[in-house]
């Protein structure tokens, strides 16, 4: 078992909407059977995975009798506990149903708002049965098109007032999960409230339980946006609110790719990583992404084991990284920890004012970038 | 005078770095000579303008000796009684200098940041002469091009701390103007720290003030990323955060363009107009924008005419949008003002769970956003 | 009958599915019923379009028997007939059935490509019998996810083929159709070949029958790159290559968005017709769009309404902009026919090295495009 | 000397302009003294550069008298035979002054275009003088931020007599260089004529002497607009019109950052590389790109070394990658080389029309795309 094999310890899960995806988009027909959420438990455990995630409907299909329901539960966890398995978080579809076209939380129509609260207290509910640690708001409807169809200040009213809402349902049944929002600028809306990670961690700070709810940033969200992914994780670590993460890859400016973790991008994956792994982030690994449309029903589990891998690679190259000697000597060429000091010690304005005449000395010094940038190139190709 | 002529209870600004912005860019020379503030001043007040803005170093150039700063300043104080012109906001220089080529607040030289710091204390000082309402901070040098030069949590810190020790120093000087803070995703960093409102509006709220800063949104910087800027405004309002705004026009996915209001999307355009009038957003209309490059001395004027008169174009709009009664049958048959009431009235979880048994019957209904959207547009091209 | 009144003459045409799209997308199901498209002929014939365009599948669902296709498209031509309503174009879906997930006419099998080709022909075949003027070739899934997949040179070659013998096949029937190649950077694909109208008009170049083959270019499509679609429309223009023109609305850097036309970016769509109008484009004027998921079955003719109305306002501002005096004193200003002037006349070489040394002179001179560019905002909000 | 260690044979070349970069930037001056091109030619061969490229005002800058020109350019010749550097590629400064603000080539007045058809045959004779190679066009001023401006039409048309003109004057001169357009979609200008290789392809075509201009694609313009940059450089190859290659890094969707190659996308650097080496390209490897704003003197070289590197890393990882029987397994599982055969062969359209009915057999298998890009993650990475 070499440093790239998964083990259960590296906490990796995958939802079963991402190995179960039949390979459907806008323009083409599915090209892959449905897994039976049962098998893909199984086969993911044999590939080293911690966990699963789910959407209610990913396991109960929508208008399923209560009977059957039970039937299906009973035997999903069954699996999971065959296989030691764990749940990383559950979350339900505010989406698919055509009744959510105009939004679930910020539908104009106040009856579909309600029913979107009902069926996220169900699916919370099913969440606590499997022990899912967070419960995930992805509102992908909740959005417009049309910018005098829907006032964004009511929008973001109805929005807190749902998550309130929810969040009381939570803690009144006892359950210990946590919440945590999922921002995406746009797709399958035009544009989508709460576009960015920073975007929602501000409207946390609105809720009547800021302390229970975080963010769960997706790689392909923030980068269709062409943001730096990894500062917005950063913002969230500082923040104390990284309560889950979604891994993929994405380029910039597109349709939502959710291509294998580390396709897109390597410097910025790694990037990532070693923010992830230095921060000391504990919660799962979650790959939100799916197999190629032209892959058959085994090239998904070459995706599974992919995105694994590339983590682990990535982590390593990590370590190796701020192992160089070469590179402790370029990060403080770069002054790089010198940026984790107090700029200022009780200083008086005056003496800080007086240091802007010190400006012209400063402008010469080099910052060395480009050698601690060559040398995390060199490492991720290997070549160090 | 018609309903497009602009007026200085219209409360429009204009930085005095718009209209003396020369001509330079990356690939090539200035095109126009620089102008006197104080003309610029008096040209504006011509056109109608309620008042100006200003950078410190706009007015008094780096490296200008006390007695000089002085009679600089005393000109353009005479300039403005004159006038009856006021200033709209006052900021500071942080990224022109080559000191300030690793960041100001967040470089990792703390020599560069303490100087950072008493150099907006000095240009606080300088607003506070000029009765600036408003003190924005654009952190345009706070990023990074490479991702392990700078933790971004280590960053953020250094922010905040700056943005606490000039708070404090406005409120023990006793100044009474209020902070915002500007945010932009790229340009001149690879990656900005604080990349849009939304990371902005959060970080706000982890300062020992809060209440003393906001936002200035800007229409170029957050088009920038595709991001709808009227929704980034509405949250702003819907958080009071809203202190100032910057008014330009871009086009998504460019370097930063800074074209005359309204010159790209117009119905965004209006949509933000409409926002501002309805919400009674009373601060200054900054104009953040510059002429052409193959602009001459005069074009200037065109300029800065055209940016008000479309502004005043697009209120009229929405006023004849708002007052139209096939607008409001479309309002009412998108249910766009049931979004203003609240989905729950202290329902049992049970009764919101059984409401998901109706969503079948709700996913007929329209939502009519083609028929509002035609009419804004037709409002728009005034054949309505 | 007013002026946004849309007739025959204007020549405009839905494709079968953009009014019959059930509004799936990629997170939801569809939201409304099938059409039938006979039904479309005569609802657009009711609303003043000039015809329709359609996918042979479009028509003719996949697996439909040879019996039961006569029925069909016999049904359609009495449609047809009846209402006078013509058909502007005809191509081949080579993008939903599971068979071209890896490609078409470049997929990497074999056997998939001659299907492909084959497919083709009977849609040219469809095509003839309908009268159809063009037959697009739209290559959504010619490209790729995985650039060691597919040798892009390989992969052209394939494709100049196909289009090829495709050409030779309809020439040797007797059709008088041209093909149009419709150009699409990404989605479905990661990246397209012949992502732009420049793509595709080059690879026009190298055919066995260049002069038979043109471009449709999509408002949409180079949009979704960034590109100034009326450049690009432009470039085919000059190249005597615009056989057909697929009008829609899309933001930069997104999903594809097929918006209805003049949904967005205003000044472009303006600056697209007042093109067409000006160069005496013939062909169709071909909406490429379809309603919002969340109108019902009315909403679709609000849609396609609006489409017509606005492409005839903009014609009409057009014209009014032309004849406006002040903008023929702007042009004038901006020296905009001079661009029409040849700039050498046989001059000898030392002549016109001379003339670098009249470029300082030159420096200062304004090409007065503010106030040109103001003038159209204007026109455009029917202030002028 | 590893393999890692650059020279002369590796044909890499560096702009005088960018080892010179200063560091300027659209809000902030230099940071970095002005070089001697004597001494970059020096330092560059010392690092195993094979030779350098030159603007006319890179080596002698505007204004220049004749005397002083003969004395500057014969110093830097002397270099060039010290070291036994070549000129790679030469090129004209037709953005830089302001006379060209409205464009060169294209602009609306006559005289400037005159005068940028002067500057142009001057230039040729300065890249004659060195020996260079190709004679690159970057348009970078031939476009247009106000679409009424220049009738797109007119535009071309201007640009193709000017390229007639300078390649008649090359000929007649007996000059035996070639030309290459060089694309970009915007910056400095809001839109530019020939903004991606598709279009300049196309353009050539059109051109009095077509075989005599090729193109020079640079990876930051064409990702700019998301574009494939390895496709686009298939395109130019597959049309035998790859005379020039600009090595660099870019993000999609912003300012031109032009990074060190490799440091954005190594996995399209790698497709890049794979490509160029494949196809047995043997021009000049150019590198224009420049180093960070905050590096000193120093860190220019740092960067330099980086480019050459990257470079030489990634073609042995690509051989590597091609020898991995795991990957030669992968690509026939892909039918990767199945897409070199002819698709049809003298069929008759019947026989392709009936294989159309084997569609539904074709749709089950996969194409291994997955298992293909993680072993070329894996070789990247180096830990295969």
């Amino acid at each position: 078992m070499d440093s790239l094999t998964p083990r259960p310890e590296h906490r990796f899960t995958f939802g079963l909407w991402t190995v179960g995806n039949p390979g459907r988009d806008p323009f083409g027909e599915p090209t892959r059977a449905p897994l039976d959420p049962a098998d893909s438990v199984r086969r993911l455990a044999e590939l080293g995975a911690w966990g699963v995630s789910l959407h209610d409907n990913d396991l109960v299909p929508w208008g399923t009798g209560a009977a059957e329901e039970e039937r299906i539960v009973a035997r999903f966890e069954a699996a999971l506990r065959e296989t030691g398995m764990g749940v990383g978080m559950a979350t339900t579809n505010l989406f698919g149903h055509p009744a959510f076209k105009d939004g679930a939380f910020t539908s104009n129509d106040r009856r579909v708002r309600r029913a979107a609260i009902g069926k996220a207290m169900r699916a919370i509910d099913l969440g606590a049965r499997l022990d899912a640690e967070v419960f995930v708001f992805w509102g992908g409807r909740e959005g417009a098109e049309v910018g005098t169809a829907k006032d964004p200040r009511d929008a973001l009213e109805r929005y807190r007032e749902a998550i309130d809402v929810l969040a009381d349902y939570a803690v009144g049944q006892g359950y210990g999960m946590r919440f945590a929002l999922e921002p995406k600028p746009n797709e399958p809306r035009g544009d989508i409230f709460l576009p960015t990670v920073g975007h929602a961690l501000h409207f946390i700070t609105t809720l009547a339980r800021p302390e229970m709810v975080g963010v769960n940033p997706e790689v392909a969200h923030e980068t269709m946006a062409g943001l730096s992914f990894h500062h917005g994780v950063g913002q969230a670590l500082w923040a104390g609110k990284l309560f889950h993460i979604d891994l993929n890859a994405q380029r910039i400016g597109r349709y939502d790719q959710d291509f294998r973790f580390g396709a897109e991008d390597l410097k910025e994956a790694f990037h990532l990583v070693r923010l992830l792994e230095r921060a000391g982030y504990d919660g799962p690994r979650h790959f939100d992404a799916h197999a190629h449309r032209n892959e058959d029903a085994e090239g998904v589990w070459d995706f599974a084991r992919g995105c694994m891998r590339t983590y682990l690679a990535l982590a390593e190259a990590a370590r190796r990284f701020d192992a160089l000697p070469e590179v402790q000597e370029a990060l403080e060429a770069a002054s790089a920890r010198e940026l984790g000091e107090a700029s200022v010690d009780g200083d008086a304005p005056e003496a800080l004012k007086a240091e802007v005449d010190g400006l012209d000395a400063l402008a010469g010094r080099g910052y060395f970038n480009e050698r601690l940038d060559q040398l995390a190139v060199e490492v991720l190709l290997g070549v160090r």
